[in-house]
């Protein structure tokens, strides 16, 4: 029906896709807007630019991170077919939560050695795998992911994937209270182990 | 006609979505840029964070608020079907009260005790519901909108929806002439009532 | 040729589009953040809030501007059927100008008594002007522009109002040499102006 | 296979195209929201804003650098036919890049004195060279892009086209250990110089 689309918002996932693209594009630049030019003389610029490796760290671990969750969100919305209200604020919740980090990497560079610091950054990645998860639990359990074949298989791989960031983020919360420092480094080293090409893609490059 | 486009702008809705999208993504990601690292050393960080319970309080509210909008937004433009220069007016004038946003919840923020502040936002509000009234108001007089079937109740019940969140506003500002902080969270309660999925949704349902 | 588009950037239309959309719609929110919550107590705030009237004054304005200029380009756009590498330097020049428009808006609130700041402002649209005049004049006269028929009077009927801005500003810049702040209302009565229907409209009304 | 697209993300062009275009054009317009209105009295303001000019060349040099990055991504990816998870990475190893620009123009514009601020702009750009030439690279080795005929000669002409502004930045900061101001302005040269038409452009313009 053509009124059907009034309040449901079929057919709009285009929309959904530019709208999470913009919040996404936004925050990773704001992540390096965050990166201010530091109060010295000419001569000593560049001590106190190398002083400021937390905040280049910290830049590069939350640009990956929210790449890797753009990727994400990327690879969902490919095979969704159709949003309806719920799955609209769903993702309007990941995107808030998304918003929050540049503030918890300003957060984390400023303050590294506060633990506090170490977990907030931890927890907001273990809301938004939840965010993640519930996104692509709603769009499968409706049957609005254009899936054949295999599909149980494929949510177990998906489903492993989107909830290992979250799994890497409690571990590093629970090393924290043995060595803040040490919590930082294995963020990253969560990170990198996440963009070897994982089970996902084995299965979808044995497909094409 | 061929020339016929130049100057009206029929069949460009999708660039109207796209700088809407733009703009709606930026004032949500601001709303959380906003929220600054406090002024605080290692020892005292948690309790600076807690302190500062107001600024993310306003964050949640208004990255609903604002969201509400976009998905209101996104629902009245599924359904155009041209735009020309009167509706991208009315267009412009919605996202210029939606641009201030960000700016309303840091006076709520960062002055929760003082009525003017809560009285600005709800003003916002309000003029963010009129706008979108008069958006959908002017496509749908002017035969805008791809509509079949039940055309009068489908439209009282989406001017019901519009027209609740600027009501909410108001009895909000009432309020605050006998408590300030009772009024800032009857906000908060009435964005909740319109998460639950209300009359265009169940007819929408019924629908499809 | 599949190869010729390497280079030239044929049928790309829609990714310069969207690239402006980005730009217009985060110097639209920019001209709003600059609006900051003023240094005040609760006791004050109203008061701050007034004298604040400037920011807002030239938000109004300034928005207008943006948006009458996004609905240019909007409309030149639209009839663009395909776009080459000095179209696209052409496009990026207007870009560039318009990215400026959020500082000489901060410049003009926060000194608003100064000429220098009205002069400034008043330049900048001008150059908007050209160069907005320079990409619709570079599309029609390479055969870009999709056009039949009265070709040469659409083209008069959008030149004129294309080259309306810059002469508006151009009156507002002699003008503050008498007095700035009446400069600076005139600024907003051109703008009003444009906002009336005009001939384009009138000829798009009738073709249609 | 309908099941093939989880997880390779095939077909998805678009909204890498739409991401990258996002950061892009908030780089661009960040880099003139770091140009603040200057601390001055109406008396002194124009004397304050003629001594700024650092920050108005730094951002037309900026603006210009991203600018011919953007269209080079524009080319590239309006050839590529789909993309896989590494060229995702590619692309967002670059736009990581891209977005600590405004951070090197505000070092290079408030520091423009220091070597360390020339030799950070440059090795910036160098990056963003080889990040650019990885993605084209990747996408062409791996037979993502669309090509017929001459694939070798047009291979080296764009290989050429992006690795001359690395070149640039190589020269620039050599020339920056005789004399820093000399660099700074050799940076714009190199950039005028790519502004003028190609062997690119010659061989599209034949071809179509």
């Amino acid at each position: 029906m053509a009124t059907a689309h009034i309040g449901t918002g079929a057919m709009s996932k285009s929309r959904v896709e530019a709208f999470s693209d913009g919040v996404f594009a936004i925050v990773i630049t704001l992540l390096a807007f965050d990166i201010k030019v530091p109060q010295a003389t000419d001569a000593t610029l560049t001590a106190a630019l190398v002083a400021m490796w937390p905040k280049f760290f910290v830049y590069l671990l939350s640009f990956v991170n929210v790449g890797m969750y753009w990727v994400g969100h990327h690879n969902i919305f490919h095979g969704v077919m159709r949003v309806d209200r719920p799955l609209l604020w769903l993702n309007n919740f990941l995107l808030m939560i998304v918003a929050l980090v540049p503030f918890a990497a300003s957060l984390l560079a400023e303050h590294n050695q506060a633990q506090v610091s170490v977990i907030l950054y931890g927890c907001l990645l273990i809301l938004i795998g939840i965010a993640m998860y519930l996104v692509w639990w709603y769009a499968f359990s409706h049957g609005m992911l254009q899936l054949t074949g295999a599909t149980a298989r494929i949510h177990a791989a998906v489903r492993r994937r989107i909830l290992f960031a979250p799994l890497v983020s409690l571990i590093s919360i629970g090393v924290s209270f043995v060595s803040v420092r040490a919590s930082m480094f294995l963020y990253l080293l969560g990170v990198a182990t996440y963009l070897l090409p994982g089970e996902v893609d084995r299965y979808a490059k044995a497909k094409s």
